[in-house]
């Protein structure tokens, strides 16, 4: 993050190149702080509804561009900072930066895997820790921290409560079944009661049998 | 400039890369309006003011490089699109962009030498007309209509008037030798006069003595 | 468009005045272009709602004006530019503007009606062609190119391919009857199947019986 | 004011437009706020410079024009609000607005005339107080209160402060000869010392000899 | 309104600090204002969803924070300027502003409550006029003019009348029953009918029964 | 500047305060960084001019304020990070914070002191490295790298040589004393020259007798 602290002072160099995975809650966050910084940044992403969205809120200054495997490839390969931003809820994130591709980047780029604690969406991305967070496959510096927002835990834990207290006041004052039944958000947050797994993604992915939270309500 | 019509619409794809040289008037406002359909635009520019100038003008969103011969290289190789924006006053514009760079630029690349009218700021460039503005060398496309401005007749004859009426108006109510003896902006527009060369830059490039204008107002 | 170059570059002279009818993705996209290039934009529009997105992403710097006969014809008739992005899917395009404004026109105001393909949003309107795009009535020059993506080949083609391959893939893998089923953004464009028309302004203006999707791939 | 209120939250009706006459301290933060109210805001204004300034700090949003007799009278025809801010430092505001010219106005328009302090820049112009702020001439609502920063004496008290207050260390610590000899600025604030006139603004619209600064501190 | 003059034109000083309480229609347009004029604004909001699009909006510029008893405090009493905008269409506004809290306020600090319609957001607030605008709690000015869209009566007209004109339209070529059977926005919209009250929020407040507009229209 | 991560991602949470002392080249560049992750930021500053280019740049986003010993004192207070950018070239910095102040700060708040490398803006300030960059005092962080720059080595170094090369040119082609005649930026850069001391500042803070670079190349 050093190299950061020259991007908008340098009038005189090019910006860093940030190449963004995903343009979800993680990329979008992440594109807003890049852009802050007057980084070149682009996100590739699969969805053009998004994409739209995306150009609504940051104009041209943000580069959108369709994912797909040749996309990645080209982009990567001319970016300082590369940050992996897609996630499937519940589910493997998929693995979009292969083994192959690393020794065609820059030597010193880096790789921030935020996918991490769903198994991370680089073959070559393998978990670590605040004390200990960087590692290196092929010249390119891997930063891969399992529960980021864990290192600013004060931050975290505003927002974490912002979003959860309505659910958790809700089930205080209803009883567990009555809240579930009354708000489809909270019962999409199911994942395993009376013994049957109740989200799809984790069920399929592990091989157990999936019934719906609404069967387990009843 | 038909294919700007997709710059800003198209999130799907890359924006088209615009390499501006010089940030001057001309580079400036072309930096503008390309900005503002959307595309990856990059100025080269020997100044540092100027730079600074440039990025608090427009901020992050434009990209600015120290122009270097290897910076020149590097950028017009993956334009789409390169404006000549530098001009020297009175004298013949550098060229910047050799022969022999052309043949490592993208083909169906286009350069736009606005420094035509005063030679030009590639080797390749020759003045061309409103009636066939273009030719090709080297699978670049050459735009080098001379008198750009005469394209745009209405706002050019405004934009000339605000900025010349006041000049004509002294001249007329003082005579021409007090106008430039009181006016040292007017005085420093004097070319020829009684037949001595009064501007530097025009005396040296035609090899004539330089007179101050001073001595010939005196 | 030639007269675009000084918008930005002139702040001596009042920028061009800009009238877009429909503030749907010709008009948002039409928009973003010429505030970009400077222009003194309006889009008039009937739906509040989108007119409150409008303001959401331009700001105040874009004027949004409720689409009545009135106000069309008091902001045409001071435009230099009128941008007619008014479609209906699958319908003709509503002739917003009619015979008799013209004469109140500027002289030499231009009309880009993208509506052309629907049969155009003016009663003046007809296609005409990239090689010979422009027709004057009353003074107002007619720019009626039917299918203008066409004059950007290489973008509108990655445009499409981005949105219709995950289509194309789905009707491969699965047959078309399956896919369809199983998708109602493709089973909606269904437009004609087994000798029935399933798209219903397709069918109300052409006079066919209209048959819903559902029933024919049943 | 009240008027103002609408203007950004209103998507459906055209915004107010204000016309500034002069682009100096007062027509700069009349157009920010303005401006950052959504309204459509034109700045008259002489000085290419000048313009250049707003244009690089405002962007096309601000509507400038170069400011003859032909351009007050169009653009002040077709606003909600005039402001006049036009000053020549010391000496008699420019009467831009001519009595002729009101009934060519909207009915209902209002001219703030800032230059009120140094006479005013209409010829309808007399002062007022905070008090009885308005008066109607032409429909034409005229305010025009003497010595507006005392309507928000503390933030006034704060600005004036700020910059005055060096000068006034510097006349404590040096005396007032070494004071103003030491410093330009200082000097330049003359306006009466020893029985003469030092401000040359003053003294020629006064009809008094003009005695320069350094021979009276000498 | 005075105060305002100067927020953007006295960079010497800090910004007057506006607290805004809720970020619907009412407070979203009351930030859009107050940061034009360059204030340091805050909104309270309980949704998330609606902060992701505040944000979006208008970037960091502006300030969100999740609204709790203890935020309205802490923001509040910091306040040059505290706008209430919370509404619940059709009930009584939740008294957000507690009369205990006033005396923490900074003195001479305005609340302007614009849920004055619905009985007002503060436990201290009672309806007022144009004509006598406001009244002082405990050193806090209190604005809660009665109908404020009625202080600028033309553009309100035009605002109402377009999103209202539609559904008049409807109900005169359709006659009512079935204007309301075809367009749910419509039917929502309707309040008592064959003596039933069939808008739930005020059938609770009041303490009548609640028949859905569904059953009256038949 | 962990903690940053999350500064534009949490609407729910208040953004950082960052306090900048001096408008300069380092307090302008922290504060576009500061901003652009979406911090609140301040910038204390004594020059109004200064202030003017500032709100030119970044419009009322950014909060300036007068420097005075209360300003300091009451922002540092409520910070969460303060920028320590107050330069007096040549000379020591002054010592704007002071021991005394620190135990009104925030717990846990952060001093980055880019003035270190002339002894720093705080009393408490003493220069520490890239191994070992930071200390604690009262509570406050300090990091008082000494050459901050040489963290970023690659950035620095093209910074650093596009703005020295054109002098070391000249320097070479003409000789030292010839290219020191001809260039006032370059004679203005000579501290000691012949044994004198030709650089005003530091002589005067040496107890050197100062001698003008003109003298000693004559």
């Amino acid at each position: 993050v050093a190299a950061a602290c020259c991007w908008a002072a340098c009038p005189a160099s090019l910006p860093a190149k940030v190449v963004i995975l995903g343009g979800g809650v993680v990329g979008t966050n992440a594109a807003a702080m890049a852009l802050g910084l007057g980084a070149d940044v682009t996100i590739l992403e699969k969805s053009t509804d998004r994409m739209e969205e995306l150009v609504a809120r940051f104009g041209t200054q943000l580069k959108t561009v369709y994912s797909t495997q040749g996309a990645v490839e080209d982009e990567c390969a001319e970016a300082d900072l590369v940050i992996g931003g897609v996630l499937i809820p519940g589910a493997a994130a998929p693995k979009l930066v292969t083994k192959k591709m690393l020794p065609t980047w820059k030597k010193g780029s880096v790789l921030v895997d935020v996918a991490i604690d769903q198994g991370g969406c680089a073959e070559t991305s393998k978990a670590t820790t605040h004390a200990n967070p960087t590692y290196e496959v092929d010249g390119v510096i891997h930063y891969c921290v399992a529960n980021m927002p864990g290192g600013v835990a004060r931050t975290s834990t505003y927002a974490l409560n912002n979003v959860t207290l309505p659910f958790g006041l809700a089930i205080a004052n209803k009883g567990w079944k009555k809240a579930l039944a009354d708000d489809a958000h909270l019962r999409n947050g199911l994942n395993v009661a009376g013994g049957k797994v109740t989200y799809k993604a984790v069920a399929d992915d592990l091989g157990y049998a999936y019934v719906p939270a609404d069967k387990v309500i009843g």
